[in-house]
């Protein structure tokens, strides 16, 4: 690996910055400085839900580390709540919004997303949260003592996850979500219902086909309006998803791709007056993706993908070589014990990109069905009718479901048919699987429905 | 699919056979025998520890379904206690030793395996007992009362599953293996000191790298000898391995490959005189397989191999066509609540067949680090220097194995580099990953390994 005297800088400590931090280092990087406008580094989002519901004892676990020890141990400078005010490329220069200023032979871009707050009256009272931040996380918990009734609005895979928290937490929790089905564009209707019935028996209650109209209060929230009713509330938690933080992108002329974050190649460098800009990689949920499905853009605001894209980000900044290719965008949720996972293509999504799609649903099991405690498993499998290729899995489960997701996106990732995954072998003892595992069953008969 | 009006016959009542079985009716085949000389059908062997251990309530449980099942539901005739004495293939009769007879249009043989028993003194002791049938399982348990110490001989993962299930029964259990490793062969010896290791926690003992000589006992057992040591004990258990049952092939003349198994065509057909036999197809652990990793031959006697060799058998049978390819034999077992899983090639097998290999090892989670319960993950990588391709994996962990297992496994099968395995994503939550997956960090590990 080439080793050069860079200067680099890295705005962002989430898991992509702290990760292109890291690597860089990891490969001969010695003058490295994170900026961030948080106060922690190195946590991941994911897990302030489960804080919330107690499962994880406290904010301060999920701090992997502190930027003390990305000083003493990794030689990463960390500038905590800072935030940079411009970047000028040309001159190598940026500036914070204290007035410092650092120059750079390299610069890594991994200013995340925000959670998107629709503009409607009433967003701005006491008692209405994002959950993206430790932050937002200890404000919540510092309101619930005071709380009985709450909304989430939103009920993709966060809304459901501190819908259950908070639930779990005594609280009597309504969830509004604008689409006629819980965890939109990513599931279909019919696993997502599976879901939803879970939350159901549960206790938490579901707005469906409604968006959230207003909040309302005085000074403090007292309820929602959501399709004409009053829900009454103290809390309300915004889950009503991310958009790409695209500011400091935007000042310094950066092209923003068709779905509203920042183009990359798959170096993840940026454009700008449709010429690629050097020395600038950008990683994590302010970078638009290509899918490894079909020629064409998607986003895939994951912590593993921001992880991927760290490694990326921060080899290149060193001067090294690594690209990023197309991306299936797995994903795996545990929403009140049930494992909720999915990879590739839903039916939607694959109708958004014009994909003729066949799909399969199998009912089968985690375990041999005499197993005690034996655990229904749901896998749905989808395929291109064109190419034959498997581009979609979804699995709702108990048990063991990550595995298996990360399976199938394997045979999506490698352009594997429907008939090639039937072929694929799998291993079997009573209590971890079926001796035909239940992916292969709805492979097989995803084959089928293709032989039609 | 062509339908015809076939008399097929199927020797075996295991999951290959009834498979077969099975498949062949799917297909349209309207007259089906199945002929097997236990008295159960449709159960799984791999389930007779965890009835043993009491974790599966009795052995009844284990049976999915009783001959009158197939009669009625399914048509298809099975008889019980019944043994094939001869075939002739030329008249495409066979007779049974009570004297029957009967034709076939095309035959389906899953005679199955036995467990090897070696020749030793004392092997026919009251007292000695293999674990491969229902019966063997009620023989066990029946003893048990009057039994304070057993020795299990062979360490293979039955040999383990058993020895749990007896210490968990309250029995002072010994494992006796002739290596110098438990589950020899398959499993790396770094990573199987981690099987033993836990073991030996739960209280288990082992006599290692020495092999039972000899059964002492008037009558019934009261001891084993063990590189010059006695053990007493009142029970011993064969887990010595499994040989494929090849009377039957040998009495028809079918050739008989260098693993002792039946050599067959990727149809599952026979040879006879260096030519494919007609209308005869083999499934299960008589079978020896073919390499999916090298050209060459390995065995893959496992439930979830014999289902896909008895699809293609009765598919085959009824008269359509499907092929079963080469194997990567993932398996997978739960050894006191340790998941022991491997796919592919360990070290050893590869270097059976002259690979150079490189390996990786990381010890990571089945969970995030601060997540409570967080649980260890052990991974094991390995490469072929030669082409770059991931030929093995080999897992121990607390948690979800299996479907990493497959996905191990669909890579080896699609014949994926370290490096492009590197790039497959992982699904995350906290609960059930880590953010760059265990199985993710062995395999950039190894990639670097490879590099050098």
């Amino acid at each position: 690996m080439r080793t050069m005297a860079r200067k680099i800088i890295v705005i962002g400590g989430g898991a992509a910055g702290m990760t292109a931090a890291s690597t860089a280092r990891e490969h001969g990087a010695e003058d490295i400085t994170l900026i961030t406008e948080d106060e922690h580094v190195a946590y991941s989002p994911c897990a302030i839900p489960f804080v919330i519901e107690g499962r994880i004892k406290d904010f301060q676990s999920i701090v992997m580390h502190t930027p003390e020890f990305y000083q003493k141990e990794r030689g990463i400078k960390v500038l905590v709540k800072t935030s940079v005010d411009k970047v000028d490329l040309d001159k190598k220069q940026l500036t914070t919004k204290d007035g410092s200023s650092f120059d750079f032979d390299s610069l890594v871009v991994a200013t995340g997303g925000t959670v998107f707050v629709p503009p409607i009256e009433g967003k701005d009272l006491k008692g209405v949260f994002p959950v993206r931040f430790i932050s937002d996380g200890e404000a919540i918990m510092d309101d619930l003592p005071s709380v009985h009734q709450v909304v989430v609005a939103g009920a993709g895979v966060i809304g459901l996850e501190v819908a259950v928290a908070l639930h779990e937490r005594g609280k009597d929790v309504t969830v509004v979500e604008m689409f006629d089905q819980v965890v939109p564009r990513i599931m279909d209707k019919d696993m997502a219902k599976l879901v939803q019935d879970h939350c159901e028996s549960l206790g938490i209650k579901f707005v469906m086909g409604r968006p959230l109209s207003k909040i309302e209060g005085q000074g403090s929230v007292s309820g929602v309006v959501a399709g004409g009713t009053t829900i009454p509330c103290q809390m309300v938690i915004m889950a009503t998803g991310v958009r790409a933080n695209i500011r400091l992108a935007e000042q310094m002329g950066l092209e923003i791709g068709s779905l509203g974050a920042v183009r990359v190649s798959p170096s993840l460098q940026p454009y700008r007056k449709g010429r690629l800009v050097p020395d600038i990689y950008l990683a994590g949920d302010v970078v638009m993706c290509q899918s490894a499905i079909v020629p064409g853009p998607t986003m895939s605001q994951l912590g593993s993908t921001a992880v991927r894209q760290g490694r990326v980000a921060g080899m290149r900044a060193a001067g090294g070589s690594a690209t990023f290719p197309g991306t299936a965008s797995p994903y795996i949720s545990v929403i009140g014990g049930l494992q909720v996972g999915g990879t590739g293509m839903s039916r939607s999504l694959a109708e958004y990109y014009g994909l003729k799609v066949v799909d399969a649903v199998v009912k089968g099991g985690c375990r041999a069905r005499y197993y005690p405690g034996a655990k229904d498993m749901t896998v749905k499998l989808l395929a291109d009718v064109d190419s034959g290729r498997l581009i979609g899995g979804q699995i709702v489960g108990k048990d063991d479901v990550t595995g298996r997701i990360n399976w199938i996106t394997a045979a999506i990732l490698k352009g594997v048919t429907v008939k090639e995954f039937v072929q694929l072998e799998n291993a079997y003892c009573p209590p971890t699987s079926m001796v035909f595992d239940t992916v292969n069953a709805a492979a097989e008969k995803l084959a089928s429905e293709l032989d039609r």
